[in-house]
């Protein structure tokens, strides 16, 4: 395996790229191959079989790509395909899932975590499972918050009509003692503010990129396969399965440094 | 041809079933066959070029049925796919857009007419051109409503949040003193309370479901395929391409009757 292939990095749509960034500040000398399945986005109201059936496809798309590891930067898929990819493929994989609850499970003080995230993420209830495979003391509150991905996509990150919905959303989390609130979609990091202030500052909110970045380089360096530093600087490349342009905008608005091309490829060929 | 052959009607989910109703209304002695594309759903933010796939494939499942006619019931794939649906198939089609605009084009007094829909049917330009196309003097403002499907699906249709969200669409639409406006999205006409509180009583709301209805009994009777009143009673079969119980659900609480079963295929394989 050549240890400067690029790392494989997908999501359902534009929410991994906020993943992706981080594993751009964490592992900066680590070429990435992005997919986003803007085609058909979203994930989060969809069946395990559907999403598998999709994931498998991207994986065979991303082994085209000579890719030396997999991260599946999206929680609805990691909840319910990791298992099943991490068998099926030769290389390393990684979800964002064990690493956020991983982290929730170690910063807890009155082990009481709270999970958001989409319908069938909660429905898998993954987040629950690891952090009580982690520690059986601990309890987890869960709720789904299906309105928070159209809203960010629509651009209203600071706007009150979130703030109202959110405030619905989490009333119930907010009776339950919670000291620590994981952000299981990779959308909800941009809304972090508006849900710090209506958690309180005492509740901790726990991103999954940030650690699945810091997994993705101990799983590397586990399997030897962390890139050379190499003059040439490390190659990232963006794909999408529609929509192009408006990928590109968004992923403009996040990264930090302005992508040139996006290419679409029809994802249902592989 | 097969009179008492089923009349095929899609949609990219749930929305198109508010068409189905009316048909269901206007001509209950026809067997239909309907798809959901749940698996894919929403098109309203996705491109022509995917849009089209998607609809061929659709069209292939439903030729599978021997449909005798097929109805786009669903704005997105009648604005990107209809003229060239009709092409390529040997039954008659017809989409929610051309009745949609022919009604708001005989209703308007003052010659003013708005559509709401999504981006893709309002990036589309077909509602202005089709009006346009019927008298070119008539004066047609649009307004993409990128929320209004996830909050429909969220059950929020009465709630001060949609409320909010829409004043804010339709404030430009105020200022155009319209006298009608199109219901461009199958999802809007569950709306319809609010947006006329919000445009006021003498705007006209047109709902293109209801000239669909109409348009196909004309366009069968045009074809002599009117189904003939038999012993047995009219089919309704169900199909989407995933989540069947979500559907049923949504189904039950929109048509006049409850659904037994609702099958789940593969749409990518036609």
């Amino acid at each position: 395996m050549n240890v400067n292939a690029p790392v494989g990095v997908f999501d359902s749509g534009v929410g991994g790229l906020t993943v992706a960034r981080e594993i751009m500040r964490q592992a900066p000398e680590e070429s990435l191959v992005y997919f986003g399945d803007t085609a058909r986005v979203p994930y989060g109201s969809k069946s395990r079989d559907t999403i598998l059936r999709y994931v498998r496809q991207i994986v065979r798309f991303l082994e085209t790509k000579e890719v030396k590891a997999i991260v599946i930067a999206c929680n609805t898929a990691s909840a319910y395909t990791l298992e099943t990819i991490e068998k099926e493929v030769d290389v390393p994989v990684i979800g964002v899932i064990k690493p956020g609850a991983k982290t929730a499970a170690e910063s807890t003080v009155n082990g009481r975590i709270g999970v958001i995230a989409t319908e069938a993420t909660i429905s898998s209830g993954l987040y629950p499972k690891f952090i009580r495979s982690l520690n059986p003391k601990l309890k987890v509150f869960s709720k789904a918050c299906p309105l928070f991905c159209p809203l960010v996509e629509e651009g209203l990150t600071h706007d009150f009509v979130t703030e109202e919905i959110a405030r619905r959303y989490l009333a119930d989390l907010q009776q339950k003692d919670i000291d620590t609130l994981i952000l299981g979609c990779t959308h909800y990091p941009l809304l972090r503010s508006m849900l710090s202030r209506i958690m309180g500052v005492e509740v901790q909110l726990v991103n999954p990129a940030y650690e699945t970045a810091i997994g993705l380089k101990h799983l590397l360096a586990e399997n030897h396969l962390n890139a050379q530093k190499l003059d040439v600087d490390p190659v990232h490349e963006f794909y999408v399965s529609d929509g192009a342009e408006k990928f590109k905008i968004f992923a403009n608005s996040i990264l930090p440094y302005d992508i040139k091309t996006t290419h679409v490829i029809n994802i249902e060929e592989y």
